[in-house]
């Protein structure tokens, strides 16, 4: 079984290597995106769409052009296992997910995504191995039209430095940056250190 | 000049073929990440924040072990070029930022941090010089204590099947899952195609 341009235990490397562990998660998102664009027009130029923060955007990552920081992949969190890959001009795209209906035979699978017994109690091989026996199996494949203008990062403003941190900020924000309008996660910053 | 393990030029490459092209954002970025990264004490494990979603976070997930999928690197948008390292147990870091007050000298950074002209009109091969050249010269570097509990991923509540939708998601979402409660960026959703 290949996911990607990678036979199976090779992807597994990949993903440990970029995400740190081989994480399940990623394994399924790999086939996940295979699926998906297997579905799609061939030469479709793509932009995806992933249901949730968790794992799922480190397969997309991996395995199209499409990164958090080039925009092309975009989290919409909605707290599901699923994935879109959508042509990024008309907004027609495959959405998959994580069929419930179809885990009846893949238990380890079932037990991993319903949260049914704690991680330590996993099994980890058997749920690789049942991952890779079953491929697309409990997936589902829909056809979609993604609403592209909710998607579309908007046009960058003007530049602005900050009134109080003397930092660049884009104008549209207002009179002063976000993160001294209190949207900061620090509790103190230090003088400079060069 | 090295930028993480690899030699400038390469560097350039390895973004390329994450990113899809050499952005000069993620070269900055990653003279960022080492900026940061020496500033830290050694062998500290470190979680890592970006303040804009563009460019940087690629930057991050190619040079260290943070990604978007495996919850170490966070997204906080404020608008500003600076990203942030620290400890993941005390919240000690170190943020980098670019600096208006060092950029006399290098104007074709200036000129593309502030966007002081259109894209068409940059002249990258220029721009890109003055970054290898200017090295660290139009950053600073701060220490900084971050706010851990509102950076720190929530545990995952327990998975129910939406009665709507018929997918996993968690509980703590409510009744039904939220792309069910209209947080959804489809417009219409096809019949199944496997």
């Amino acid at each position: 079984m290949h996911i990607g341009k990678y036979e199976f235990n090779e992807f597994m490397e990949v993903v440990r290597s970029f995400h740190g562990s081989p994480a399940p998660g990623i394994i399924i998102g790999g086939i996940m995106v295979d699926m998906a664009r297997d579905a799609l027009p061939p030469e479709t130029i793509f932009d995806a769409v992933v249901e949730t923060p968790k794992c799922l955007p480190d397969a997309v990552q991996l395995l199209t052009p499409c990164t958090v920081g080039n925009g092309w992949l975009k989290i919409v969190n909605l707290g599901r296992y699923a994935l879109t890959l959508y042509d990024k001009y008309t907004g027609e795209g495959i959405r998959v997910f994580i069929d419930p209906r179809k885990l009846a035979n893949w238990d380890e699978i079932q037990g991993w995504i319903l949260k049914l017994k704690p991680k330590k109690d996993q099994d980890f091989d058997r749920l690789i191995s049942q991952i890779k026996t079953a491929g697309r199996e409990f997936l589902t494949a829909r056809p979609i039209q993604v609403n592209l203008e909710q998607l579309t990062r908007k046009r960058m403003s003007d530049i602005n430095v900050c009134p109080i941190c003397n930092e660049p900020y884009p104008s549209d924000d207002g009179a002063a940056c976000r993160g001294c309008h209190g949207d900061s996660p620090y509790v103190v910053e230090g003088g400079d250190l060069t």
